[in-house]
C-alpha cells in the first residue's frame, strides 16, 4: 500500500458508534424506521433551545454577509470569547478574559488540539479512565503520545487513585477526565476531584514537571436531581478545559466548541500559543463563525434537561425490573449497563436480532458493559422494552 | 519547554496572512476603519448568494432541529453527496456517485486530510509551485511529509515543466496545484496542464508508482473574461480534488467543502477509506451540518464574480497607470504586484506608514512581490489610490 497503512486501518474500521448508527439508517430502510430501536450514538434529540433559531434568523436578517460568515480570528471572534468569558466568570466565580478561550470546531477538534500543543515527544504519555470515550485513544495515537488505561472503580465509576498513582511515571504528561462521563452517566464527586488534584499536585513535585489535567466537558450542563458539575481549575491548577455545545445546546452537526486555558495554567501564555499552533497545523482555520455568534448569544441556555432525565428514569426503572444491572447516572444521557454474557460483542449482536441497537463496552476500554444512549424518542424507549424483555429471556 | 515546541513556534509565528489581518483590525480603532487600506486577507466582501440566506431559513422554519443540526455521517449527508455528484456530472460530463465525495471543514481541512491519508512515510515529498498558499508547507510537514518548492515562470506564472521533472523522484508521492492561482490570480491553461499530466504518467511509469494531483480549488468559480477552469481529473486519473465553498459561496469563516476521490484514482476505494480515516485522526467528526444542507441548495450558485471584476479591473488599470508592474490575472482575487525593492518585506513595512496592507510574497515561496488581495469593498480601493502613489514616490 502506497497510502497511508495507519489512516487506512483508522477508516476502514472505524469507530463501533458510528458502524451502528450507520447500520441503524440501513436496517431503518428495511424493517421501518420505527421497529429500530437505536440506542447507540449520542445525538440529541432534545431540540435546539429557541435561542438558537432565533438568534440565527436575527443575525441574518440583520448583519453583513461578510459579517456573518466571514473569517474570524483564529483564535475566535473577540467578542465572543469576551462573552463567553463574562459568562463563566458569572457561573463559577472565577477571573477569565477572552484570550484565555481558543474556539474550536467542537470537542473532537478541542481534544486533538489541546494534545498536539502538549506532546513534545514520541514517550509523552495521556492517561485515560476506563470507561472512555473510545476516540481519545485514537486521538492520543495521532498527535505521537501513548495512552495509557487504567480501570475506574466498577462499583460507582469513581477514579481508583491507587491505580493513577502507579500509572503515573516520568513520562505522564497529563491525564484526560470526562465528567459527567461517557459512556457511564457517572458525574466525579468533589472528593474525587479533590483527591486527583492532591495527587497530581504530589506527583508533580515528585517527577518535577507540570501534570495537565484535561477536562473534557461536553456533558457540563446535562445533569440531574440537582447535582452540579464542579469547575475544575479551581480544584486544580494546571487544569485545561475542552468544550463542546454539542450535547447542552443539541448542535453536534455544527462542530462548535472552545478550549479553555486558565491564567493559573503553568506558562500559561505558552501552552495558548501552543494551542494556536496546533489548531493551524492540523488545519482549523476558524471556529464556523455563524455558530459562534449564535453561541454568545445563547449563553447560559441550554437544551431541556428535564426531557432527559424522563428518559433516564424510565429507561433505569424498567430495565432494572425487567432484571438488567446499572449505575443510576448523575449525568450526560448514557446508561451503562452489564452484559448478560462476558462477551459484550456477541450480546450486542444478540440484541440486533431484535433490532436493538446498543454499543458495546469494549471499545471503552472496559468489557462486559453496553452503552445504552437515552438522547431519542421516549416513544422509541417505549416501543423498545419488549426488545429487552426478549434480550432478557434469550438469556433464561 | 515542556510543550510542543514546533507547536508553540507555529502558534507564535503564525501567518503573515493573519498577522496583518490582526495588524490592520488594530490600526482600524486607532485611525478609523476608513483610513485603513487593508489589502491583507483573502475574506470575501461580496455578499454570500440570496440562496444562502433563503435556504437557512427555510431549513430553519422548516425542518426539525436535529435533522438541521445532528451529526452526519463523517464522510457527510448522503442526499447532499448525492446532489453534488449529480450537479458535477451535469457540469463536468463526468460519472461520479456520493460515495467519491468527502464533505470536510473547508479548504485547510480537505488538504490536511488529504496529505494525511497519503502519507505513507517521512521520506514521502510533495512537490508545490511557487508563488503558493503558505499554508501548504505548514500542512505537508504536519502529516510529517517533505514539502519540495519549485518555482512558476514570473512571466506568467504557469508551471516551468523543466523544472518540475527534475524536482520529481523515487520520494515524490504527489503535487499540489492551485487553479485559479492565490496569490499570482493566474488560471493554468488546458496546455500546462496536459503537460503536467503527460509528465507525471511519464514519471509514475519511470519510478513504477502512483503520483497524485492534489487540485486545490477554491477559486474554481472567480474567473473572468469567459475562461472556464478545466475539470482536472479528466486529464490525469491520479487526480484529488480539494475543494472549498469559503470563496465561490463567501462562506469563509463557515468551513465548509469537500474531497473529490474520482473512481479514476488507483485503488480510488482504499484511498478514500484513508481519507475517512484521517478526517478521524485530526478530530474532524463531520463537516457542519447546516451548511451541507445549505451547499446542497446553492448548487451552481456563487457569489457575484462581475463585483470582483470590477476590482480587479479597477485596481489593475490604475496600479498600472502608477507604475506598478503585474501579470493580469484571469481569475481568483489577487494581483501579485512586483515590489519596488528587492525585499518585499521592507517594501510592505513601507506600506504600512500609508495604512496599506499588502502581503509580501516571501512567505508564497517568490520573494521580490506583493499580493494585493481585491475581494475588498470598491471604496476602499478607489480611497487607496493616493497612498499607492504615495508608495510609488517614495521609492523614486
Amino acid at each position: 500500500m502506497t497510502i497511508s497503512k495507519e489512516m487506512y486501518e483508522l477508516g476502514a474500521k472505524r469507530s463501533t458508534i458510528r458502524e451502528l448508527f450507520e447500520y441503524g439508517k440501513q436496517q431503518a430502510a428495511i424493517v421501518g424506521k420505527e421497529n429500530v430501536f437505536d440506542f447507540s450514538i449520542g445525538n440529541p434529540t432534545v431540540p435546539a433551545p429557541a435561542c438558537v433559531k432565533e438568534s440565527m434568523i436575527e443575525l441574518l436578517e440583520n448583519e453583513k454577509s461578510d459579517v456573518i460568515h466571514g473569517y474570524t480570528s483564529a483564535q475566535g471572534d473577540f467578542e465572543v470569547r469576551k462573552g463567553l468569558a463574562d459568562y463563566m466568570n458569572n457561573e463559577y466565580n472565577c477571573q477569565l478574559k477572552a484570550d484565555n478561550f481558543y474556539m474550536t470546531c467542537g470537542a473532537a477538534a478541542s481534544l486533538c488540539i489541546t494534545l498536539k500543543a502538549l506532546t513534545a515527544s514520541s514517550s509523552d504519555e495521556f492517561i485515560i479512565i476506563a470507561p472512555f470515550f473510545p476516540e481519545y485513544s485514537v486521538f492520543i495515537k495521532s498527535v505521537g503520545a501513548k495512552d495509557v488505561i487504567i480501570s475506574a472503580d466498577t462499583d460507582n465509576f469513581q477514579i481508583q487513585m491507587d491505580l493513577l498513582e502507579k500509572a503515573i511515571n516520568s513520562n505522564t504528561k497529563g491525564i484526560i477526565i470526562n465528567s459527567p462521563n461517557n459512556p457511564s452517566g457517572v458525574v466525579y464527586s468533589e472528593e474525587t476531584l479533590k483527591c486527583l488534584s492532591d495527587l497530581l499536585r504530589k506527583k508533580s513535585k515528585e517527577y518535577n514537571k507540570t501534570l495537565y489535567l484535561i477536562s473534557d466537558e461536553p456533558y457540563r450542563e446535562i445533569v440531574y436531581d440537582g447535582i452540579k458539575a464542579p469547575y475544575v481549575p479551581a480544584l486544580y491548577e494546571n487544569t485545561i478545559i475542552c468544550y463542546s455545545y454539542s450535547k447542552s445546546l443539541s448542535l453536534p452537526g455544527e462542530r462548535i466548541g472552545y478550549i479553555l486555558v486558565p491564567d493559573e495554567v503553568e506558562s500559561s501564555k505558552d501552552v495558548y500559543i501552543a494551542v494556536c499552533g496546533a489548531g493551524r497545523s492540523l488545519g482549523y482555520v476558524c471556529a464556523p463563525s455563524l455558530f459562534q455568534k449564535v453561541v454568545l448569544k445563547c449563553l447560559g441556555k441550554t437544551s431541556d434537561v428535564d426531557l432527559y432525565d424522563v428518559n433516564r428514569k424510565m429507561l433505569y426503572d424498567k430495565l432494572t425490573e425487567i432484571g438488567y444491572d446499572c449505575v443510576k447516572p448523575d449525568g450526560a444521557f448514557y446508561l451503562f449497563v452489564k452484559a448478560l454474557e462476558e462477551d459484550a460483542v456477541s450480546f450486542c449482536e444478540n440484541a440486533k436480532k431484535f433490532n436493538l441497537l446498543i454499543v458495546p463496552s469494549d471499545d471503552f476500554g472496559c468489557p462486559g458493559y453496553v452503552r445504552i444512549s437515552y438522547c431519542v424518542d421516549p416513544e422509541m424507549i417505549n416501543r423498545s422494552f419488549d426488545a429487552f424483555q426478549k434480550l432478557k429471556e434469550l438469556y433464561k
